[in-house]
């Protein structure tokens, strides 16, 4: 069983924010996005999208697209988006279901799902072609608990060492089996840092949430992970309260098997370098965060829901959705506002209060991360 | 008294324009900002906006902004609009009136309008943690005239010494009365410095304003102040004109005790770095310039008048404002078309006539204060 | 009389693509402007629109300008589109008739269609001030078959030593007689090499252009240019079919004097750096290609009809311009899925199929004009 720790005991006296240059130097930008994006797991989002076979979803970020897929065997595979002949962007589409192979627009080469290069027209005239030498670039992929990761680093470690925490330790919401009701799209005007931090602390939400406020107290929470890529613990709904939605009723079933005490919170995690995931006993959420520019960022948000809800006759997940929209709406602005202030000469980076020892906890894991 | 001298004989033959990467480099542009724009006195515009007690506007231009505002005992103080706490921005809106105190609209910190940090929530659980060492950042202010300049360097000089012409030049138009009619904003897509040696010329007058040239003819000009920071004289109104506005006719309430003499002429003077003055008999204009980029610049232009005008009857500031937005978009244009063909690699800085003698004088005020 | 090889029979064994840093580094970008944008013959289209004493026309890229005119003695001239005096934009509209001198917009300096200064208001009063010194920066210019091209460097080689096959070799099209019947500009979200490389090869019109390969078959292409500044040769027309249009019927008079063997193909030609020319029985089609930026492209697409075709009761040019568009909208869709993907941290040059002789023969055109 975790230990749980209420907020500001896991404070360490003297922690203050990152430095300006982690949010406005392009060449930190950079860095960030080859030393975390490139070399650590990052997920792509739910599994529930590939449920048969054939179906494939891509996720592009910067210059990078990547192409997942499940394939005819059922395994799920993923490959960079990229044809090997002259370099075109081989799916289009955010996702969708293949045929049997994946053919390039421009000169009809043709891959398996595999990746292997099945047919290259003409390129049997040239001596010492192999089509065996050509085959789609290959991304390690795992999946855990039905959350997809991807590593474009060449030997990554596995995903059970990098995110040690994670295994099973979800398992009561029963994160595979889910599916998704909708997903949300927002293009942030801040630095995709400043949602990490933004998300690790709750001493924002009385001024910010009020609606969030009233629903889950800002100083109910308490953590079971205060160090390292996993982040997180609970927040104690108000008497009265069984999910987050405007009524503050659920609005979809409850998740089979979580313990009494476990519906009477909602967890939240946030999974370095780029997953939040919010646990309510009705409905898991999911942010995906996909740095643009220093001062850009755009988040997947998806909402899933366990099969039952989609089954019941007064199923309406939009009160998850326009709860949590007027959230994320209500953060993106004081992130925007932090952008502004932070690329200010007189910025200096101010001291975390208690309730902010999750934000600066995440600063260190950035920092370590990062090599400094 | 200034003794004025016609424009031509202030000509230092062999002036030639300044060379093209003054109007296309950006290491140059990052250069201007630090050097000219946050070590020189810089005018926000007039105090009329800041009558009140809790009455604030905010400026921001680059990556910078200040809240300039009266406190409640009446003193104008100006800060970084920046919290100490995580940067966020503090006043987000260009102009109102605070409450008696300023509250970050992040994590609730609240500041009085002398810049004292009043409460911190939950701050006073860290130990070692002092309000007093976290004020609002105070940037230097100071008011001459009815004019408002800010100084972002820590310890600026006194504006008096900076420019020292300045204090009682223009003591004849009462311009701390003045109350703002309008205020208009314009984008150009040319380099802030094209638009000052605009200013201090009127060789341009008779092609690019026939009207103007009709109400002033273009070769009546006589300077007081053909050298340093502030430069410029006037131009003689035309027979039968008494202002500029399309019908030549005053809209506005004569300056009271303006001299004879002067009732017949425009006051065009330039401040360096950043303000345009336009003083007419019937009212007073204000071109405060913010550079966005090498080719683009913000314009403010606000329309003052004296409290009188704005109690006659057939009052109509509508004159003056048409009259100029017309004179100013002919302006923005042939800047514009100089920046097009500046940054064409033929360009070389060509010869000055007699009649440009104080764009030449601007230029070597810039040459100077860039330090080269 | 030229030989014409298949395709095929030019291809060099171990050809592949061009490094991912020639389709997204600025900093070739930059060199690609200088060495070729600014040292080579660059086409400006087709001189029919410079027809009548005073006509004009502009052609911007990047910073440059440049002004193409027939002045009173019917000479044609180039010039940069700059003023001497503070460097203003002289020309804005894109082409038209000048009267007899071209006036600065700004200070009213005057020029002769042959760029002499022959007016500077004021100047007069500078001691050794010369109108002589002052014209136009003359571009050369040079004319052939009634293709017009400039070029920016100071002492530039003939062109027909620069381009040497060109002098008479498209005389059977009587180009010189040719008049525009449309201009269609587009941009395109890829490198402007991405353009030439597309265009040098028919391998993705099976797949890409289903209308065209139907009219010249993709492997009836023979090459009488395989190797330096000019490469091409013809695409047969499949039995039935006398031109590119949808119906696969001429929309325009046939060519004076045109073998019988020409009146079944097309001929297709790219000519370094920067036009692409598109010889069919009835008319010709210009593209001129304009980098912005590593991943934009400016095409300028004209369509050329002989005068007799003007006359036709039945000349409908929209049946060449329709057809055109698509293949055009084809062709930029996949340069754009490639620009997508070779910036991709994944892309390596993949190997060229014999079909693509031309193509890497382009690419090396290119990398010896780059001096690689």
């Amino acid at each position: 069983m975790p230990s749980f720790l209420a907020t500001a005991h896991s404070y360490q006296p003297g922690a203050t924010g990152l430095p300006a240059r982690c949010f406005t130097s392009p060449e930190m930008f950079d860095q960030e996005l080859e030393r975390l994006f490139c070399e650590h797991w990052v997920c792509l989002g739910h599994v529930a999208a590939l449920s048969a076979p054939g179906d494939f979803l891509t996720t592009a970020w910067g210059s990078e697209s990547v192409l997942v897929l499940r394939d005819h065997d059922g395994a799920l595979r993923a490959f960079h988006n990229v044809c090997r002949h002259r370099g075109a962007r081989l799916c289009v589409a955010e996702s969708g279901r293949l045929g049997p192979t994946i053919q390039c627009l421009y000169h009809a080469w043709t891959y398996g799902l595999d990746g292997a290069l099945l047919g290259a027209p003409h390129m049997d005239e040239v001596t010492g072609f192999a089509r065996a030498d050509y085959p789609l670039h290959q991304v390690a992929l795992e999946h855990c608990d039905g959350l997809l990761f991807i590593n474009l680093a060449a030997e990554p470690p596995p995903l059970a060492e990098s995110l040690a925490p994670l295994p099973g330790k979800f398992a009561r919401w029963n994160l595979p089996l889910l599916r998704r009701a909708r997903r949300l799209e927002y293009t942030v005007a801040a630095n995709w840092k400043l949602l990490f931090e933004n998300f690790n602390e709750c001493y924002h939400c009385p001024l910010v949430h009020p609606g969030l406020a009233k629903l889950t107290p800002f100083d109910s929470s308490e953590n079971d992970l205060a160090e390292g890529p996993i982040l997180g613990g609970f927040m104690a709904l108000a008497p009265g309260r069984s999910s987050l939605t405007h009524s503050g009723n659920r609005c979809g079933a409850l998740a089979r098997d979580l313990p009494a005490d476990d519906q009477r919170r909602v967890y939240f995690y946030s999974i370095f370098p780029n997953l939040l995931l919010s646990l309510h006993p009705d409905y898991v959420l999911l942010h995906t965060v996909w740095p643009q520019a220093t001062n850009r960022t755009l988040v997947r948000c998806d909402w899933l829901f366990h099969p039952d809800s989609f089954e019941a006759s007064d199923f309406n997940p939009d009160e998850a959705v326009a709860f949590w929209d007027e959230v994320n709406r209500q953060d993106w602005r004081v992130c925007e506002l932090s952008q502004l202030g932070i690329s200010s000469r007189a910025y200096r980076p101010g001291p975390y209060s208690p309730r902010e020892s999750l934000t600066a906890a995440w600063d260190r894991q950035y920092l370590r991360a990062m090599g400094e």
